[in-house]
């Protein structure tokens, strides 16, 4: 291998430098912090996991999209976990009914596919995960939707710049029987719906054909797909606009319901062109899209009440959503959201501006940190005041400490970096003059 | 593969449900806060890189005891990172000389050994990394370390439960040349030295002849190896310890002054037995150990000034430790310093006591979650009011919020699980009662 390649971060995998590290953390604070407040408990499972949780799920077929791999003399297959859903599943299913139920959980791992690196797409990313099991009611649905867009706001997004369209299969399902769709047919005709806008309108043409839809049917099903309607309005409107018979729009009424109660009706929008690939969503299912259409889903999720059971557990009602940090982390840097946010800076700065300063300015910065205090030094050989008062500053800290020419009386400087102002002070005093400050950043 | 396995988290990797999870969150964020209290700052890196970093570094031989795989198609070997120190000095080897110096960084990452789980030791763990690149000075030593004693503090550990056992290459060099230990053997010493007590006696006997080591060396070898002194000693008691001439000791004097500025001196023993098994350290080795040495070593590092520029980048003097968190746990669990930690009780539980209460509780708890106050509520059927507020205290809420009969002239009770007192309040009010009530948890 070449010593250029072997040197650089794997292709679609990230360096993160401090000044990105901050903006992962900013993203993962606002995520852990919305959970928690949502009464959700944290939990992580194995980076990787056996093959075959994988693939009793999605069938062969996700083997090469994996990164997969076997230890040297080992008998078992590994892949890397390229979602969360399977071993949250499998955590429940081996905990089984004992867990008190309704479960609500979130994690905040890693995931990885072995696909080609584009735009909002990595190999390697962070994704935010919140579910909630064992309650069979829209209610749950609404709570994991509120969480998610909770930390949306957090970060600050609004309705102006995100929306989360939702469908439910069950709704869509009668809509596309009513068009003439077997239930036979019925994965296949969803499989379309997910894929329509992927495929060449020949192609299109001939699988719908294929579904059993002539030239009017064909159309009905792209009017279908293409309805988006205001959760605020009436049912009736769905009806409407995608020409199904409104009957089919009841498994949307609880939900509805249960998102203008939890007051996310302005966030909130019906878009019956929302599948989700994943085989295994059974209810709602939801997206989250920035406003202009121009990325990437930035969150996905929906009902998926079979999985517990496929992984060995109890039958369990689930449903839950995954926010990755990739496009999230586009979409804020484009609205100017992610400007301000960079490492803490120090609360104080500590300058040792004479020889024999160096060792009581070690101490000194020892019992900083042991008050718990953030505080930083120079390292500079410099005993220029005003340099070191620069890098002070360039730190971002807003207060120095200068051991200079008064240490022989056992007092420094005590500098406010902000207004310039400084004062001399006993030494054995700083600490506790510092604690004792108010501090945005301490 | 049979369902028992595939349903399993993978031998020697965790499942982490919230109260493990609390406790990891607890170990982490007591290093991440500690770590930038010192002035550290987090960076991240892939969780596998290119195998040739590894090899790099280690020779062929380190293969055997990663994870190693190439994407399907692919034509990189890649492997899960066994270690940060080759990702961070690759980091720092990119950009070069014109990262401002010195460097401070800290990193939490997921570490992978393909090696045989047993006690402290898994094939997943979680690593603080602390580390300090380019200053060449026994300063930098001694702020590392400092930071990892600070964190192992305010994890609740103090001296009489944990040792820092310290060592330098440089000083063990001059002792080991002046038993007869040859330059061209310096290397094999060192070998010798760190794996004498995974091997049987006429092995041990029979490797310190092919170093040049009569009876009388080995056992001055011997004598050596077990050389342990206070840091606070002076430095010629190690001398007359280990029948080593004092000169040799001089590469301490820096580093003792450094600990010692630090106030780490009660932390710190002088232990001429460390090692360290990585061939890359060029100077200060140490270890932290359990005092009473029941356990693997809770951390690990030195200095480690020629990795850098294997990497590609300019010279760069290096020092940093990592500490994982499988032995850690062990050994504060074995304190009993992790029996209070659990994942965060809510601020107040929010109860529906009737049929018409249900989706004004919705409401309620929608608001008090955007107030950014952590809120739960019951999901069960029942009226029963006694039922719910047990509910409440099991979940840790020290308030309840009942929405009952009084709902109709738009009030509810707010109640002081602690206390048992209650008091009628308007609902519109709650949000307001509570955000601006004192909480430890909130």
């Amino acid at each position: 291998m070449s010593n250029q390649r072997r040197f650089q971060a794997p292709k679609g995998t990230r360096d993160f430098l401090p000044e990105d590290m901050a903006i992962r953390r900013h993203i993962e604070t606002a995520w852990r912090e919305t959970s928690t407040r949502h009464g959700f408990e944290e939990i992580e499972g194995p980076t990787f996991e056996h093959l075959g949780l994988y693939t009793v799920k999605s069938g062969e077929g996700i083997v090469s999209e994996l990164f997969s791999f076997r230890r040297e003399g080992g008998r078992d297959d590994y892949a890397l976990r390229p979602e969360f859903t399977p071993t949250l599943a499998r955590m429940v299913a081996a905990r089984g009914p004992g867990l008190p139920r309704p479960v609500k959980w979130f994690a905040v791992p890693t995931h990885y596919r072995a696909e080609r690196p584009q735009r909002g797409r990595l190999r390697e990313f962070v994704q935010w995960n919140v579910d909630m099991l064992g309650l069979d009611s829209p209610t749950a649905d609404a709570e994991v939707l509120a969480t998610g867009i909770s930390a949306l706001e957090a970060l600050g997004l609004d309705p102006s710049m995100v929306t989360v369209r939702i469908s439910h299969r069950d709704a869509v399902a009668l809509g596309l029987e009513s068009l003439g769709v077997s239930s036979e047919s019925m994965t296949s005709a969803f499989e379309l719906l997910d894929r329509r806008d992927k495929m060449p309108p020949e192609v299109f043409a001939e699988k719908a054909s294929a579904l059993g839809l002539d030239d009017d049917g064909l159309s009905d099903f792209d009017r279908l797909a293409r309805t988006r309607r205001s959760i605020r309005g009436d049912l009736a409107d769905l009806a409407s606009e995608s020409g199904v018979a409104a009957e089919a729009f009841a498994p949307l009424e609880g939900l509805r319901d249960a998102l203008v109660d939890a007051g996310l009706a302005d966030w909130c929008e019906w878009d019956l062109g929302i599948v989700r690939g994943l085989a295994y969503y059974t209810g709602s299912v939801f997206e989250v899209h920035e406003s202009g259409g121009r990325e990437r889903a930035i969150a996905g999720g929906g009902r998926y009440d079979g999985l517990v059971e496929l992984m060995g557990g109890p039958p369990t009602s689930a449903v839950g959503f995954g926010m990755g940090d990739v496009v999230l982390g586009l979409v804020l840097e484009d609205r100017g959201l992610l400007e301000e946010v960079r490492p803490a800076p120090p609360r104080v700065f500590v300058l040792s501006a004479g020889e024999d300063a160096d060792r009581p300015a070690h101490r000194l910065l020892a019992e900083l940190r042991r008050a718990g205090i953030h505080a930083r030094r120079s390292y500079k050989t410099t005993r220029n005041v005003g340099k070191l008062l620069g890098e002070a500053s360039r730190a971002g800290a807003t207060r120095a400490v200068i051991l200079g020419s008064e240490l022989g009386e056992g007092r420094v400087q005590l500098k406010d970096l902000v207004s310039g102002e400084q004062e001399l002070v006993p030494l054995d005093e700083v600490v506790r003059m510092i604690s004792g400050s108010e501090s945005a950043n301490g």
